[in-house]
């Protein structure tokens, strides 16, 4: 299957305009399918530890979401996990990091596969995060904003004993506006701004990119984590976009009126983060480096990736105990 | 004339090579043509007031160079001033900012016209500066380095009474090696970098880079200018280069270890100069911004050009007095 291309998600304005999730299946106690069925009439799959397959690439904001809140959560022994490679042609996402170039689990080279063996019809983007059923190689899921928050809440029987509360019932409705206005101005923002046609739609995502991580940069000047005291889902959120700041944003998407590095709360925030167990050892600048650079030929036709940015701020002391 | 591209410019191994400059007749009381007579023998042209007319772009770090020596020498009533538009199309550098389109003086579009008046064989890449003849429309240099040499050498009876010495007899055996290196690896290396279309050329092209920041920072740590206690030639060329360091080398050629902003006695020295007349008041961030990112399609395709970086930072305290 040829890759959809970014371009096909151009609005007549020269905006970005991210295509819809295709796949929305959910796992959860609530789904009234035995252990081993399929999903239930509201596709519901059944919570079910040592099933489940989470497939992302380290380069991926997305998809590096679910790692981080999966590890968090002591989730890793029961959602096993596959690394597609970050540089991603014409036939997409690839195990091309596994021996012979083939998920050990799946069985499959290319995450299409998976797409296509659930939706023969599908002609999308094909996307991760994606959690892939082991027992039929059907794709459950690749909503992403909602397998995270559902890691949370609907896997709680299999999470670790001290596992933080990511999305607490009583700052949902808070939580849930703070982190709609960070995926559309900063998440997808820096996208907006990257894959604009026009200036005029650059323009207006750099305008709103840029004003969204100054009121962050407030709220955060007075409290450790966005919601308070303790990480949250929507730090987790925010962090996946701040990693990639310096090494793709700021020049592949000319998200430049500041490096991270410049802006001085927030780059103590996320080096905080960076620095908790579960956040720093996730990150991989090389694959962020070559997916970005080497794929987006559109924007860097030579596909030549920076040798920079310096990265070795991100263990200096942030000062945030 | 279709312009000449970059791309003719690059080696077997992907690197960027530059072309030789074609024209190179030297403007000197040394000439044996009377006041109004063409070159000698030798290429070498009268001295004369009111006469030569530089051509130049507000973008340009070559052209640059002219104008703030121009300037510094106090010859700006000497010898008038032409200014092409930043943007350069397939026609070349254009006399667009003028009313008409035309040059005042020249009476011309386009400088390749004032190139092939003088070779109407020359097929290269038409470039700034050039010193044009205005009884003839000839151009009389494009060689660069020379050119502003020989303002503080040769166009020494037509300085300003108190013009500094950009070029000390005493200091010059230092000051050539100097500047070759600063050419090889910072004014032509950033070029290097960005039109590398290998990775292996981008590579070596950014580590020479970076190694000669450094040791050019090591360098003024110790004094406030490259020669010593007074300004020179060497520190113009180097000027002309930082001051477009993260507007646009640093995201569009990929220099980006660090910005200038993060280079601290680079970033001071290069204030310094800034805010010392004769250079601040030449530069402009807008035309260098709108010609490097709407002119090598070849690595922007969209032509998008950045809001950022922020450039306030220009006018604040040096503390290199």
């Amino acid at each position: 299957m040829a890759r959809a291309q970014f371009s096909a998600e151009t609005s007549g304005g020269g905006a970005f305009v991210r295509q819809p999730n295709r796949f929305t299946g959910r796992v959860t106690p609530d789904s009234t399918s035995p252990p081993g069925g399929g999903p239930d009439e509201h596709d519901r799959w059944p919570l079910e530890a040592d099933r489940y397959r989470l497939i992302w690439c380290r380069a991926c904001p997305w998809a590096h979401r679910a790692r981080i809140v999966r590890g968090l959560l002591g989730l890793d022994d029961a959602i096993s996990l596959g690394t597609v490679d970050p540089i991603r042609d014409e036939r997409g996402w690839a195990f091309a990091l596994d021996p012979d170039g083939f998920d050990p689990v799946l069985g499959v080279s290319f995450l299409s596969e998976a797409y296509l063996a659930t939706d023969p019809d599908y002609t999308g983007r094909v996307t991760v995060p994606a959690l892939v059923d082991t027992l039929t190689g059907r794709v459950v899921t690749n909503d992403y904003p909602q397998l995270t928050l559902d890691l949370s809440t609907e896997w709680r029987r299999l999470h670790a004993p001290d596992a933080p509360d990511l999305y607490p019932a009583g700052l949902r409705p808070e939580m849930d506006a703070l982190m709609a206005e960070i995926h559309t101005d900063v998440n997808n923002g820096v996208y907006r701004c990257g894959f604009a046609t026009s200036q005029e739609a650059y323009d207006e995502a750099f305008r709103a990119l840029f004003a969204r991580l100054d009121a962050l940069s407030e709220r955060l000047a007075g409290q450790r984590y966005l919601m308070g005291d303790t990480i949250t889902e929507a730090d987790v959120r925010l962090f996946t976009t701040l990693v990639r700041f310096d090494a793709a944003y700021h020049g592949h998407f000319k998200c430049n009126r500041h490096k991270l590095t410049e802006m001085p709360v927030l780059w103590a925030y996320a080096r905080d983060l960076f620095q908790t167990p579960g956040f720093g050892e996730t990150v991989d600048f090389d694959h962020i480096k070559r997916h970005y650079y080497g794929t987006h030929r559109e924007i860097n036709p030579s596909g030549i990736v920076p040798l920079g940015p310096d990265e070795s701020g991100w263990t200096t002391p942030h000062g945030r105990g």
